[in-house]
């Protein structure tokens, strides 16, 4: 499994993703799923994948090998972010029905991808990408997507993330939300890629890779734990009605 | 869909079901799925279900009628709660199998059952039943059952929940559970039915029903919100690799 999650928000891009992949609970591996791209001073284009690995790493070859040879249209040829999502909802569809025209389980083989980034003279832009290669765009309603396994932590995004939070604030807010899905589904695992991007800076940000020793996400998980259980036991004595 | 949670903890039993069922999101009625059976004194026994609303109301009226004519096996005449368990996936089973016998949708007239409850003279007990007929029993370790759409409520059990906390903590921490998969999932939805029993007590709660209005609900739901919004301001700035 995967769990990957992309804000945008007012100030910037807040972009995070797991690295475990898994063919079975005994075949566990450590995998990126969260590539970047870009010219500094001109474009930063990120790129987040979930779903079956052959097919997502098919597709950032595709598009890499596209930028190596000069082959058109390419990321670094496309004119703003909705070409880029254009791009590769087509390389995803293409290697997609490259594998399944011999078999019926298309299921097995698809795959889901976030799209994120800025051209010059162009607005900051976040993609989902359906396996059909058709997308939507994130809006300052939804200012968030994930892929991969997103419920466990959907409901702290869904609570306290909004279009104009401070990206330190967003960024902490979407580390407690792998926090609960580490803790509630073994196939999400650390480590983790984090990247902060900020509007018009049109730098390639290195980006975190969070591991299990990482003192900061081992603070924050700790403290959350105990947000909650103070919280919990702050909130009001049920009322006398629950007891009949 | 359906969210119902059953708590076995030391001191008792903290049992809440919402009351949505759902054929599409333009069909949309409010059915009971926490119900309860017991003989006031000598036994007390609940039931939550979750999945196809025609087999789980079979299920239901077939324990029913069984006690109302008095054919035995049946609720009462069962010697523990593993026996209720027992009676409990025998007529899961046999439901499901009257239903399907002429189709090979299996999966969409399947059903899943908590069981819990406490006979005179035996240990209190909860249930896992599955549409096989065959259950788990909960433990110390595991003190918690889920059945529906059990994701976005599963974080705050598992780090806030442990066998041996007082029921009055247990039923806000699962008050809270329902609240973030009411927010996060329209097909959850109110009124919830919640259930309090204290061990070896041997009487039947008519327990809860919580409405829009309720006001304790609207409260903690709200006070919650702060709580998370607080708490994530409170937990330290990233560290100043997170930015680079």
């Amino acid at each position: 499994m995967t769990y990957c999650c992309a804000l945008r928000l007012e100030q910037g891009l807040v972009l995070i993703s797991d690295t475990r992949t898994n063919a079975g609970v005994d075949h566990i591996s450590v995998f990126r799923k969260l590539h970047t791209f870009g010219v500094v001073g001109e474009r930063f284009i990120a790129i987040q994948t979930a779903g079956n690995l052959a097919t997502t790493q098919a597709v950032i070859s595709h598009l890499q090998n596209a930028l190596n040879f000069n082959h058109e249209p390419n990321l670094y040829s496309a004119n703003n972010m909705f070409e880029v999502a254009e791009l590769v909802g087509k390389t995803l569809k293409t290697v997609l029905e490259d594998i399944t025209s011999n078999t019926q389980e298309q299921m097995n083989y698809s795959g889901s991808i976030l799209v994120a980034g800025q051209i010059k003279g162009e607005e900051m832009q976040l993609y989902n990408v359906y396996p059909q290669g058709n997308f939507i765009s994130a809006t300052t309603d939804t200012p968030y997507f994930q892929i991969g396994e997103s419920k466990y932590g959907k409901p702290i995004l869904d609570r306290a993330l909004h279009y104009d939070m401070p990206l330190d604030d967003a960024l902490r807010c979407t580390l407690i939300s792998f926090d609960s899905t580490l803790r509630s589904n073994v196939s999400v695992g650390l480590p983790l890629d984090a990247l902060v991007y900020y509007k018009d800076s049109f730098i390639i940000p290195k980006g975190k890779r969070i591991g299990e020793e990482d003192p900061y996400f081992t603070q924050i998980s700790k403290q959350w734990s105990e947000t909650l259980r103070r919280g919990l036991q702050e909130l009001p004595k049920p009322t006398e009605d629950y007891w009949v």
